[in-house]
């Protein structure tokens, strides 16, 4: 049998429906501007196949086809070049079942999907174990929840589900922005 | 002797100036709103000391000051009282001589200094071999620049130079509110 070198094939999912507010109720968020651009850094520097925007508003899906266009065709692009490269990473999506199709459409195969939050979930997975089952050559989906995190509907269908970032000091409400890019860097950065 | 127990004393300043624009020029760049937010939240979360946003610009240090209000004193602290438990962290300085003289008025002691960039140093010192001095007991202090980074003149002064995050592919230009959070968590996260 032919031996195949499978690299990473992780996407990102940075979902704005269905997510928690305040309150615990389930709400559609708005986009913010940064969380693209950060995002979309990040996906790009850990090697992220497509950092998909989900949002099933149609003025919202509008407004981050408007900001891509900026960047990739627009004033943008030409201003900062590396940033061009980030943002073609993005594809905005009316639902996670359009993610999943599309990953689907190009791997023929579900990606495992992998839950986070900042909250304990029961049964998470370590970033070590994560990292070491990301090289088993399967699509693989990392979500993230705008707003107060994913709902807890969205997270009883993952696969896997990410322990909190914990840092020193118990304190626990880093940005969507901050805690995917640690995220991306416990399970595809060199540390050296 | 009494044994005595040091934990880590690490502050953050976020520079504005000297910083380089894109064509190498020392400036004094623009504050963005989000990089205090996300980086109080990202020292909070790692246990660092004092925020230091270093301006030199008189209506900046006004919007600064505004921004911390709002949080501290204002309607947001109300409705998100976590954040202002980050914000806390945050104190608006003219220059970095003035940190400097902050951490020794609190410390009596020179503060060692470490620069940050997305370019290759040469003499630029691990991550991990960073993390074993923190626990010295001695304050450091971890300077992050926004626009272009930290001015030629200012690396020149440091103690130490962090070598630039490596992801996978090459592609090195993150966010300073991701770079952060990233360095933040490879000295002081807990990876569990």
């Amino acid at each position: 049998m032919e031996e195949k070198y499978f690299a990473v094939d992780l996407s990102v999912a940075l979902v704005h429906h269905p997510v928690l507010n305040k309150h615990g109720d389930t709400i559609a968020s708005a986009l913010t501007n940064l969380d693209l651009h950060d995002i979309a850094r990040s996906s790009k520097t850990y090697g992220v196949n497509t950092f998909y925007v989900v949002t099933p508003l149609g003025d919202q899906q509008v407004l981050a086809k408007r900001i891509i266009d900026h960047w990739l065709d627009g004033f943008g692009g030409k201003y900062n070049p590396h940033r061009k490269e980030a943002v073609e990473l993005i594809k905005v999506m009316g639902s996670l079942k359009a993610v999943v199709d599309d990953i689907r459409q190009r791997r023929e195969k579900h990606p495992k999907m992998v839950g986070t939050s900042a909250k304990n979930v029961p049964g998470s997975i370590g970033y070590d174990k994560l990292k070491s089952l990301l090289f088993d050559g399967d699509p693989y989906l990392l979500l993230f929840g705008t707003a107060w995190g994913l709902s807890d509907e969205l997270i009883s269908q993952v696969d896997y589900f990410l322990g909190p970032i914990s840092g020193i000091s118990g304190y626990n409400h880093l940005s969507v922005r901050s805690a995917s890019a640690i995220i991306l860097d416990r399970l595809l950065g060199r540390n050296d």
